[in-house]
């Protein structure tokens, strides 16, 4: 007999299980978002508190010579702080690191991953508030950031039919940086135009403004970290809806126009290169300008629709488009 | 030049080294208790909040066949709770599990430790409530547990001089049972009274009801996850104060006293072996009965004192005990 394996089963498979064992049967009347959006949100006293947890591993995540531990403690930060933006109105408060570090991992490595923690914590005023280091034979970071917000949070289950489908900004730097690196390494010799997508992939910035300044016109939303393709995909299954997407109008930017020129190349950048962090969100077109106005580098890219499957365009001719992304197991 | 590594700085020096770079200038008045008890707590509305994080490691906290998938869920949940429990009245509420795993896991072994952090989480009316699945070489379970309390919590810092220091019940059995893995393996034909050691150390409970019942008596309260010697330390440490202990009146069980005699041993596995999850405490002493009628299994093993150095006693002749447990780096 074969034994089934988490490999076949996949990461949404794996996901499934997970879920259907935890369907619970606790009711609390505190629990504002459960399980399956970007953060997890009880309420208390007036506050809404948010908590995300994400794990980075090295070797899945990230190659610790492609990304110095600098940027590495930036970016375990700014990936979580992404998800809390990712619920409209929240102030991000606390952090918990759990950090697994093999015994030969250098002293100055470490020193310089909390620099880049303590950064980032800094410049969004969080409080590192606890954690624990425990040996691993690779580099495992492991955080838990809680927000705080007044006001509701903005899901990924309310998109209407005919809201419009904004992006904060521009999509596939990061993916194609990460496919440079995989193609060439890091001693390669690499064109300013080049290192900018590198950059784009190991600097992210969480879109914490823009979502405190906009979250009130939405209908949902949520982040782009594993792609835009998903986030869309998430979106609109989430509303039990469909969408139409313009994929012309998915903003790119000129670093990767400069770097790659093939068409087909660039879709798949900006439609499953992942870890652009850019908000993803569904807005009523009565509120759209106001929104655009907030937030000039918004591009509206489709439209919620009755249909049963997204559908996507190019310069009006509907396209065949198959997930073709990272499989996480 | 010979490059420093964590081995060289060891757990502590690596901890210190965080928390040294995070001692941080944000004043947050809802704060109650910061980075470096059991858990993090602020206040929010009428509620405590409470967090704590933890991390099992595959070969480093646990070998996947000395324990069955089912009870590392449990035991995974239990760990946390204990970590809840040390901060005196809370309700457990929420958790949320990063879990790291091999591609070649088998779908039963998930579906066992799902059933096992189910089972735990029902026990406690806890809530499973986020989380993520990643690709890993070896399996990790990161929890992140959430409780709420009404009364303030209990830290490590409170102890007195004259104080005596009570414990919940028995110390040893957890890493006695860990010895037996490591010295004969998991298909030694072990007797029933060395299963019920190899059992204390695969399914250890939280004393959650024990923390409710007394923790309004309280001055300092901990639990023994790393062993009673460094409870004792952190305990004593924390309220710049030391303790004289009386080594022969720690508690053991029968089971432990069946299967070694040998008295060095013995001290061993109830000073430096971890994993028993007890609570280590201090108590005025006028409050001392009221607490072990509370808790009948109470034992107090010894007295907080104005010294300066922890001091170990036998019937009343003092002893030389230095550290002699698990370096984690």
């Amino acid at each position: 007999m074969k034994i089934k394996t988490v490999s076949s089963l996949g990461e949404f498979g794996l996901i499934g299980l997970i879920k259907k064992a935890f369907t619970s049967t606790i009711k609390d009347k505190n629990i504002i978002v459960d399980i399956g959006d970007d953060c997890f949100c009880f309420k208390s006293g007036q506050n809404y508190i948010y908590i995300t947890k994400d794990m980075l591993i090295e070797d899945v995540h990230f190659k610790a010579n492609w990304i110095s531990p600098y940027e590495l403690g930036q970016k375990a930060i700014e990936v979580n702080i992404s998800d809390l933006a990712a619920m409209g109105n929240v102030s991000p408060k606390y952090v918990f690191i759990g950090l697994g570090i093999p015994s030969c991992t250098s002293e100055n490595f470490i020193k310089n991953l909390i620099k880049g923690i303590k950064k980032t914590c800094n410049k969004y005023e969080i409080l590192l508030s606890g954690g624990d280091t425990v040996k691993a034979n690779k580099i495992i970071i492991s955080v838990t950031a809680i927000g705080i917000g007044k006001d509701i949070p903005v899901k990924r289950t309310g998109a209407k039919i005919g809201d419009l489908i904004g992006v904060t900004n521009t999509f596939g730097d990061s993916g194609a940086g990460l496919y440079l690196l995989y193609k060439y390494g890091i001693s390669h010799n690499y064109s300013k135009t080049e290192l900018a997508l590198i950059n784009a992939h190991n600097k992210p910035t969480a879109k914490l403004n823009e979502a405190n300044k906009i979250h009130k016109y939405l209908t949902s939303l949520t982040d782009a970290s594993d792609g835009l393709f998903i986030s869309l995909d998430l979106i609109t299954k989430n509303c039990f809806k469909s969408a139409n997407i313009n994929i012309e109008k998915i903003p790119m930017s000129k670093n990767l126009k400069t770097v790659f020129n093939n068409e087909k190349q660039l879709i798949d950048f900006v439609l499953f290169g992942a870890e652009d962090y850019q908000l993803v969100f569904t807005v009523p077109k009565s509120k759209s300008k106001i929104v655009k106005n907030l937030v000039p580098n918004i591009t509206y890219i489709g439209k919620i629709t009755s249909g049963t499957r997204l559908k996507y365009f190019y310069n009006g001719k509907e396209q065949k488009i198959k997930y073709c992304g990272y499989k996480h197991f």
